[in-house]
């Protein structure tokens, strides 16, 4: 090759005088990526549709140097696509150095300098070490604020373009309605509205609203896991899937759809394991008729951690090596996650069928596209000056606050055991969740009036081989919480279940799904002996799966759920406990009584949530969209704009709420929808608007929503999503649950 | 009407001198439907329609004297297709006089005199006074013997007929994999190779091989529910149903096509609820596309009671009750059974649109064959001479003992508890499930050497009300059966489930399904209390639906599983606990050892069945197919007749077994395959064949199985079922988790 390119040298000498259209920054991204195309080897082309983990061997320290193994100097030869989580370990500004000494030996040592993406990801904030650490996405619904959601999402790209990253593999656009699944923190919950809304504020946020890619502000998203991920059957990892093309249609696709077409999404991954027997890094209706056909998608797409090469040893649906990678190319996939065994033999295979290069071409194309809109050929480094006073800036900190105050969910407050006076108590902060700074979180936010003690008690677990920790001294540590609990006036009990018990699941070892969705070890039994105390009980909720928390919702006055929340979690707990934060936040989920009841989304058909089991009550323990507050709402004087609606127009509903109790709060007025007559059935309501509005004591206001045509299409009978004529009913409420109604007709002829 | 036949009357004295086409046996069966089809007025033929239930007015009394409610002869005015369930709770002698009077009194009051089909249900026998009964479906598949379950379902065909039944609304046909549904025992289990040996033997039975029908000695079968009604959402009844086209292709289709094909079911009853959102009594695809054009079904559909109706004010996909009538009948479905606001409603739509009566034909056409293939029109009376000595007839009560006799499953035997020896000891039969002559039918077969005592102890449920029956008296109950069991040498306790803790599954007030699928009430108390007693405890297990006795698994000395056996089911037990019966039944569901492993069938992907959960035991408590025998047999020497295998090819299988313990017994081998790579994620393994065998002591068989094509087709990646190039496991023995191994290579092309 180096011999074509003297050629080259030799015989162009008047082209060599100008630079290469890919290098000129006036000329439209098309045209630079095709001039690139055709100038690259196979095997420089390969090498963009490859990603590897910065622990082969790239190594920064804390002054910023840079160390690059042998190992990674081979795999940079003709450049990479990207590497994933360069200086995750490190201060952001020394990553910022390390990563600008990684990109510039990668520019300097590839033929035609083609800078690399730096990956990484986002649950909570930039998955790095330095950045603001917010509540998890799980969490982030809770505050059904979109909003906030995206400057949240804003300060995770700016933080990790400042550490010199620009993708992540973020946000998940999958619906969780599986509680055992260890990964239902990671997305925004049961809905599919919620969950649409939630990933294009997240994308939006992060890729400054695209703008930022371009700017050198932010960084590109990626939404995943393409797609039905979270319908795993049994909530097992990599599970097989099965869904139906109407319900993918109606209620798994319309995040991802969104996530393409209206936040511009740069990436997309595929998803472990199967959809209806299709592994879905190897199917071509979902990677290239669906997503680049139907929706017109235009980033790249990119397997999940060597989910190529197991297409072959794990999925089995390739014979060989070369027929996963065969398989995963022609259907559509650009980019292989980590595989060393997978896109790695493209090279040897474009020897012995040259048709492979189109598909190559079409991979590589879409990498190098996503490398020039985020302006790396023109000014591949980050400005180390600015990361310092960028990353963790006030404001970030204080946004993360706010949405803890957003988020938490009062789940229950009996006779208004919340708000706490601030003076004359002692308060216990006991159990598993306690942390080393909660007592001092608690006393920062309480000031002098009050004295407190805080103890664990005892581990859930065994840290992070995932052994539940019972033990003699589990029993001690309950014994020891309900001593310390008879010295209190209050007990504020800190349960749910920890890191290690709700977590990507892979093999034994490595466990992260759960069979039961019950509180792990002896919570049950420390909520019902302290209430047995006779003292007001607080439960402070924090959890990364749904808990089927039937005695504490029996026993506890007031339950707060906070999920997972932020780095000030400790501090924002005692701010809703003191009432310096009013809860605003709604279950994303439906909590249901028992594991037995799953599958269990409000969303589901009306039978299936309605009928009800021998022998136990029906119904979930907590609706969808439940969140009480330290005031109260009312709705009235439901309105629609008109009796009818047509294919062509929209109805506005407006309600009227007001804030009855005696402390300002925020609601979130939910609209829910349900068709009641379908071709096909139907599901029981369906969330398709929601506001959250602020009102001062006494404060009414009328929210209004419009009923668009859009929000009333669904997979007919004859398998087209569309309109049907018929009635709905609009449901306006508090809770999907709790709601006033009125109804309309749609005439779609 | 009367007019145009007085027409005819008048304009043809020719052909009146001759027997009518449709009257004269000579002729085939199609010419007669349309000679008959063309004398029909629509309100005839729609009456041929429906069927409507005997509870109406249809009433009998023990001399076979029948008498008619007006409500009743005004429905038989124009003919009708069938009653369900006329002289049910008569004698069968009782029964056939008052059917045969009934039936003449339709022959006589509709002007073509068309008579009726009168049908009952078989779970486990006639469902009507005095027939044998046989265990019920669940348990005749634990049989794994179908040459068994064909002799049955031909005495059940024989006694229906007797009494003057013609069709039955059974088998079911479909998959249960749910535990939590509540009519789980009314199927042959989780496997479709299994339920499908098991659906033709049982219709093949029923209608005596075909031939029962036209000689009158045998009825119709009506297969049901088409199609996925045991993959009901949550294993709740009428429930929404996800099931990908694959997976109905190639696991749910298939008991169903061999109903159509192999076995020539007469009828097939769809499925309550929907399938991928279209009602399954308004699905084309289901009732005309698959059945009719792809399997040429030839026989009727029927909807299960009430769903026509049920479209429009259940499953709202219908306007009107005229709307829902119009769905059903142009989707293909036949008769509507019981609703009187649906198909009742033809007539006067053909009034407003006169092309329906082409749909309307068919319909029609299909039962009016149904009858001629019955024989109604020249026999249609049974011979009541017959019917005492053919009913209950000693051979059908000993095929009822040997079908348990085949069906008990023994699950556990630690250090040779079983069989007892039948002298000096004292026998206490102990728990819920005891009955009332538990305690003679022990004694009876046990002989004069051992002393018994009995007691239930308490009770599951309050009877039809389904309230768990747990109050002050249970825990006496308990102390009570602790104190016996301390006068005992042997325990023997009765577990499981009673009738009402498992059944179909309405509303509050009827429901069915569970959400636990642990034992009901003190049940795992008492098996702890009674083993620390230090003796022999022995649990027979009886229920309807798969329990997970985790308890009862680690405790007991002896299981036996007798799920839900014959009217000798206590006989039964008794012989298999003192060594008359040596069991050799295999379980025809995985059973889980929590409810949170659901969906858990063996076949499933290999990921969803051994990855596992946090905290938690990995694999089933008990696998499909496993079951002990008093003996202990050997499997070696498995070969296989070439290595590799072409498309027009086949090869058998051969392994030998051997009896290795020192008693006679049967061992059911089971062929199993794994398809070790595919263009879509294929099952862990696949039930392909089994053979039951009897063995002496010491004596050694080659057992041998063809595999062929057809055993290895499946839905590849293109939506075709068929053959795909590779390599295969093949796996024989006595369980699908103990088996010998050995492989072969298919070679499609």
């Amino acid at each position: 090759m180096k011999l074509l390119t003297l050629l080259i040298l030799a015989l162009g000498g008047s082209l060599l005088a100008q630079t290469p259209a890919y290098q000129n920054s006036d000329l439209p991204i098309d045209e630079r990526v095709d001039d690139l195309l055709a100038r690259m080897t196979v095997a420089e082309k390969v090498a963009q549709m490859r990603i590897f983990h910065a622990n082969q061997g790239v190594e920064g320290d804390v002054s910023g140097r840079l160390t690059l193994s042998e190992n990674v100097k081979a795999r940079l030869e003709h450049g990479i696509a990207g590497i994933k989580n360069p200086g995750e370990h490190l201060s952001p500004v020394a990553a910022a150095q390390v990563n600008n000494a990684l990109q510039r030996y990668i520019i300097e040592h590839n033929r035609l300098g083609i800078p690399a993406l730096f990956v990484t990801e986002s649950y909570n904030g930039v998955d790095a070490a330095g950045s603001t650490v917010f509540g998890r996405p799980i969490t982030s619904a809770a505050s059904f604020n979109p909003e906030l959601v995206q400057r949240q999402w804003d300060v995770v790209g700016r933080e990790a373009r400042l550490r010199g990253m620009h993708m992540c593999h973020s946000p998940e656009a999958d619906l969780v309605r599986d509680p055992r699944f260890g990964r239902m923190s990671e997305a925004f919950g049961e809905d599919t509205y919620l969950v649409t809304r939630m990933v294009v504020s997240a994308i939006t946020g992060v890729q400054g609203d695209y703008d930022g890619l371009g700017n050198g502000t932010h960084i590109g998203a990626v939404a995943k896991h393409f797609a039905g991920y979270g319908q795993v059957l049994g909530g097992t990892n990599f599970a097989a899937i099965e869904i139906s093309e109407r319900t993918l249609a109606d209620e798994i696709f319309p995040p991802f759809k969104a996530a393409v077409k209206e936040a511009r999404t740069l990436g997309i991954m595929a998803s472990h394991g199967d959809l209806n027997g299709v592994a879905s890094h190897a199917n071509p209706w979902l990677l290239t008729e669906v997503l680049r056909e139907q929706w017109g998608f235009a980033g790249y797409t990119v397997s999940d951690a060597n989910d190529i090469g197991r297409l072959h040893y794990f999925m089995k649906v390739a014979e060989t090596p070369e027929a996963a990678a065969r398989m995963a190319l022609q259907a559509g996939m650009d980019v292989d996650l980590y595989a060393d065994d997978a896109y790695a033999l493209l090279p040897a295979m474009v020897g012995r069928d040259s048709t492979l290069i189109e598909d190559i071409d079409r991979a590589a194309g879409h990498v190098l596209r996503t490398k020039f809109i985020l302006g790396l050929f023109d000014d591949p480094y980050v400005d180390v000056a600015e990361t310092e006073a960028g990353v963790r800036a006030e404001s970030s900190l204080q946004l993360a606050r706010e949405s803890d105050a957003e988020s938490i969910i009062l789940l229950k407050n009996v006779g208004g055991t919340l708000p706490l006076r601030r003076s004359g108590q002692r308060i216990a902060l006991l159990g598993p969740l306690v942390r080393e700074n909660t007592e001092a979180s608690f006393r920062a936010v309480a000031g002098e009036g009050l004295s407190f003690i805080s103890d664990r008690g005892f581990e859930l677990t065994d840290g992070n081989r995932s052994i539940p920790q019972l033990n003699d001294d589990t029993a001690d540590g309950v014994d020891r919480l309900v001593e310390q609990a008879k010295e209190a006036d209050v007990v504020v009990l800190f349960l749910g279940g920890d890191e290690y018990t709700a977590k990507e699941g892979f093999f034994n070892g490595a466990l992260g799904d759960r069979e039961s969705i019950d509180p792990l070890g002896p919570q049950d039994e420390l909520v019902r002996r302290v209430k047995e105390l006779g003292k007001p009980v607080i439960v402070a909720l924090l959890h990364r799966r749904t808990l089927s928390i039937n005695t504490i919702a029996e026993r506890a006055d007031a339950i707060l759920d906070g999920w997972d929340l932020s780095e000030f979690r400790d501090e924002s707990l005692a701010r809703a406990i003191f009432g310096e934060i009013n809860p605003s936040g709604k279950l994303p989920v439906t909590v249901p009584r028992s594991i037995g009841q799953l599958p269990f989304h409000y969303s589901g058909k009306e039978i299936n949530n309605k009928k009800g089991y021998l022998f136990t009550e029906n119904g979930p323990l907590y609706p969808f969209g439940h969140g009480l507050s330290y005031t109260t709402f009312a709705y009235d004087d439901l309105r629609v704009s008109d009796s009818t609606m047509t294919a062509d127009g929209q109805l506005t509903v407006s309600v009227r709420v007001t804030n009855t109790g005696d402390r300002a709060g925020k609601e979130v007025v939910q609209l829910y929808l349900k068709d009641l007559i379908g071709s096909v059935t139907r599901p029981d309501m369906e969330l398709k608007g929601f506001q959250k509005i602020a009102l001062e004591p006494g404060e009414a206001r009328r929210v209004t929503f419009n009923i668009t045509p859009e929000m009333l299409e669904f997979t007919r009978l004859d398998g087209k999503r569309g309109l049907e004529s018929g009635d709905y009913e609009v449901r306006v409420g508090t809770s999907s649950t709790q709601y006033v109604t009125t109804n309309f007709k749609l005439r779609a002829e």
